[in-house]
């Protein structure tokens, strides 16, 4: 503690600092992880589609799908939890450049949020449509029960088939810079 | 919102609540998928080390070693967050059931620590021993640049570990019960 700490505390515990930030940094997080495999493709002659269609078993999801869900989830929590719409992105990506372009619009939007619209999130009715049925949250568990969880799961994921498919990376590409 | 909501609401935006429960849902999650993995090991009538040791390639950390890490980051937290001492666990794990007494050790360390311990933890240093020097952080960026992003990471990889050894397991084991 410093002797001439300031009234009002550096570091604010709020909605909006747990949510745009996070999200954000992980995306970029994920942007950067995509340089990587893209760079290892490239160096070793291989077929960027092979990369991107890469799954770590053939029932689950692959790179191009993991990314489209980590961008969906953020999308989608700042959208709830500030009270907008949630913009609809299709699910057309086929190149590293079309990945970028969807992470970059996410980010966009949710830069483009003002922290006010968060004040209240914590308490806010989030309702989400899934397979047969709805499912009902308040903001604060919505964000910690469900968006965290799901949104660290795309980007690990996304992580693992990189890292199964032998590009060179490790803990520090995802976590990001400091 | 409710006409007779109470003055205090009844989510609280604070350290603790974004800290103790979510790390314990994350670790009984992840104990629910040792579970699943341990039933297909008995189901198909296989060894159980070549489940623990498996990895989603060769220069990876395998299962066993995700759950260490897992539990690690989650009682680390804890400790720096509400400035306690981090108990130590040593890595010796070796069965289903071990890294069962491990995770639980964790969560009962973890419950044990009073939420007002957590009070101001957002502005907690925190200074975490690396190879070749020393992280420093305030406990708010701990929390939501490294602790989370890191349990997670731990969480998911044993799923897609566990996953890519062809247990069958979805999206709604890793994010557990509601």
């Amino acid at each position: 503690m410093s002797l001439l700490a300031p009234e009002k505390p550096a570091v604010s515990v709020d909605m909006y600092s747990m949510t745009v930030p996070v999200l954000v940094r992980a995306l970029k997080n994920l942007s950067h992880l995509l340089d990587k495999a893209e760079a290892h493709v490239e160096d070793n002659g291989l077929k960027p589609e092979d990369m991107l269609g890469a799954r770590l078993i053939e029932d689950m999801l692959a790179l191009v799908n993991q990314v489209q869900l980590a961008t969906d989830t953020a999308k989608g929590a700042v959208a709830r939890l500030a009270g907008v719409e949630n913009p609809s992105f299709a699910d057309i990506e086929t190149t590293f450049d079309e990945l970028h372009q969807r992470i970059d619009k996410t980010i966009e939007f949710i830069k483009s949020l003002d922290r006010e619209l968060f004040t209240g999130a914590e308490t806010r009715d989030v309702t989400l449509k899934v397979r047969g049925g709805e499912l009902h949250f308040k903001g604060f568990d919505y964000l910690t029960g469900f968006v965290l969880p799901n949104l660290f799961f795309h980007v690990t994921t996304a992580y693992g088939i990189i890292r199964h498919k032998g590009v060179k990376i490790g803990k520090l590409d995802y976590l990001g810079p400091r």
